[in-house]
């Protein structure tokens, strides 16, 4: 392959990237030598129920709270996300927590009230190559969560990345998401191997978003574990109460239950790598 | 299949949807009974090129001129388009020769020049799911030409164009662009099947861009023929003086020369299909 | 490219092959110039259905027929065609109508009874890289359909061509059937691209076989005619007396009624390009 | 899903099957509670150096000797194995190391000399839907390695087992060995989702090849511990002497120190997995 991204090829930089993400209460670390557990439900759908569980993830031992407020929809007719209001929800569940949280930004009018109270800016899957946006984020000083394109190569997502850190942002994150192939049983299908190849290719840290890559909750915990035993840097998961009720992904949602088992069996697997947890 | 497009379905609406783009010179109609050909350089170089271009695309035949200002490009490094200074030779082009002009809108806060001045705000394969960008472009009293995104299924393509609908612009053509396969050898995979299919569930009119779906000039002009022969709305090609020294997409354009044969195949194919090409 | 075929590469041969086949009756010529029709129903269900069948589509201009005797399917519980016994049916319908007949081997331990009966030996998408079937039918004086694998690249493709080229026979027909894609709508997404590429890479004739391509019967006709207008060398397509009764694949065939309108319309196109139907 | 599988279906049996492969000097088993090593050169090359790696790999902790005498190969011009000549060397080597052996059939008329000699049938992802060759090993009382095909989806990989099954062979092995994508990076996708979503739907062990899945020797450690992590029941990889040097695959092949240390790893998760490894 032609290398055509420089700034996040590993000949430019040998050690691997590690970004700090500091609330008050918490430092938080992403990148090699740490396992970071990203956690949330897809949506963030009423007040009680994602303070609720934003309280119940941190105890089990998440690191970042995710939570939707704009949600990139196929169908217009669908539940779109509370959007702009919904931001009063994450700064309580922030504040509670203490743990720093994680959003989707689809565009750049909402940096207003994004840029303030979100820690971890995430672009969509069907925005990697919204070269606007990622413009616009290039400029930031705040870390950016990038997810692989639904069907874009290894060598399209780097230079993605390279938008961003062409303009002076170093804080990339990517995420593989699944990508688009022939089977119909999933969701998506996931592409354990991006992990090593990531890290043979960049510097950059990955994680794995195996909620979205599989789009049933019965699949998260093995290909989270097998994401961290391909070297990823951590994982992304959607948690609900009631999987069955919610407005988004319900059936890939894992229930807080399955949630603390896939973190033990994560963790196992992190130690055995010389990875921290906590 | 689930129809969960509405709007843009054929069951919505039996009489296939017609589009008429008028400048002071011309009435141009796209859609059922017409074979529309949309010409010109994929990017926009310089005006003295583009004048040129446009008079000659104008005198062999041409409905509708194409010029790229913004172009997507997947690295940071290439060349991304004049921007918004090369309005004003796209302007010029439009006055002499008295055609309509489409151009590609990535960002929404450019509408300011483009409204104006711009006949058919073309989507892009990359953009085909902003939903940020469709959702502002649905307010508009101006025709959309949505291009399908590289992986996205019919259904999630007229889902998008339902989002121009459901907003109140009824003016949408689709245009089909290649998707991506497996295959090293071609730029994309035509999906020719794409227009029984797409006239078979909804009303919409669709074009075919045999240049960026293949990638080879010597393919364009057996497609353009092929896409009419199955029924296609209209085709846009990439027209070059030069192909070699293009700065966007050169292999894939057609010599002057070589749209005009293109130009009579295609019209010949239309004229047994009883379409009116001029 | 790397072109690691040889004697299936234009390099190697300007003139692009024509094969004949021939009858006590008819003269049949598969290449450049002429546009040849395939037809018949998927399998061979019965005698009296197959011969009114076979005797409608020479009536009609048909120029081949079709009919499997052994079908592959994916599931062992699928009707898998009569098997051996059926070989009189079809000898019966090639006596009586004149025609050359071509039905699929899939096995090298049936060749004792297609060998004599048979004017077309196919190789079904599934078997495309079956390389001791294509070593066994490269030491034959028959012609080969060699139908493309369902996600076979071009170079793939050829190169299983030049395996049979390789061991001494010249008499090989490309197939595009469709490849495996995304969408879910379609059985397969039929490759239009691959007419144009083929002929420019290969001095081989190619023919499309729209209704295993698209498992539509709405979109056969539509398909056909791109393929002509694209370049082919003909077209195979499924006719079946009452398609919904069929035990293989009847959404995709044609009625009798239909098959005539496609081959008027097929045949337009086909006078167009100065090629031959009859 | 429609289940079309039956007998492979996790449904029709609950506990998990365990085959049961042995020599004069070994017992293996390969399922559920298990981790199974396969290990070898792609092809058998030469007497002394399959003795050798043999000699290596038994020592080192493989449980079972792969080495293929038929090389299933794009081209006709390729190096295609040693053939049955070959077959004396496998058998030297299963007599010296007292493991079981796998090897690739690619046509039924090799049985007479493989089926005494051979622990393991394999058949390759080019021959998952060679149902004539599935319907004559469903027929055997041998162990059966079913590849999965370039890009078959899971049902019709488990109806590529159900032929096998069906014929009263329940000897079935899953080997993933990634699928065809648009990725040109490597040369196919793993797909470790495979691992648990087969796990879900069948009874039958899973194992992966993430050599040949990846086409990288540097992927194949982490992928080899990522299977094992999501749930398979082993791993099949290459090594080579020199890697350079080899005439079939070397880029992906280990070479014997890199192994070591993969299967030191690959152990490590399979213990904390409850796995026995030896």
């Amino acid at each position: 392959m032609m290398q055509s991204f420089k700034m996040a090829s590993r000949e430019n930089r040998e050690n691997s990237t590690r970004i700090q993400i500091n609330t008050a209460a918490r430092k938080i670390t992403v990148g090699e030598g740490y396992c970071t557990i990203i956690a949330g439900p897809c949506a963030v759908e009423c007040e009680e129920s994602y303070i609720d569980m934003a309280v119940f993830l941190q105890a089990a031992g998440a690191h970042i709270l995710r939570g939707g407020l704009f949600k990139p929809r196929t169908s217009p007719y669908s539940f779109k996300g509370l959007g702009r209001p919904g931001i009063d929800i994450i700064k309580e569940a922030r504040q509670i927590t203490g743990l720093p949280v994680a959003t989707e930004i689809m565009d750049v009018r909402d940096l207003d009230i994004l840029y303030d109270n979100i820690d971890i800016l995430q672009v969509g899957s069907r925005n990697m190559q919204n070269f606007s946006l990622l413009e616009e984020l290039s400029r930031l000083d705040k870390p950016i969560l990038l997810k692989r394109g639904l069907s874009a190569t290894i060598e399209e997502w780097l230079l993605a990345a390279e938008y961003i850190l062409n303009g002076g942002n170093e804080k990339v994150i990517l995420c593989e998401r699944g990508i688009r192939t022939f089977e119909p049983y999933t969701r998506n299908t996931v592409d354990i191997g991006a992990v090593p190849l990531i890290k043979h290719l960049s510097h950059l840290p990955i994680i794995v978003d195996p909620s979205h890559a599989t789009g049933k909750w019965h699949m998260v915990t093995p290909i989270a574990k097998a994401a961290i035993a391909a070297g990823a840097d951590g994982v992304m998961v959607e948690v609900h109460e009631n999987p069955d009720q919610a407005l988004s992904d319900g059936k890939q949602s894992l229930t807080p239950e399955n949630f603390r088992g896939m973190l033990k069996q994560v963790a196992d697997i992190a130690h055995l790598e010389g990875k921290i947890v906590i």
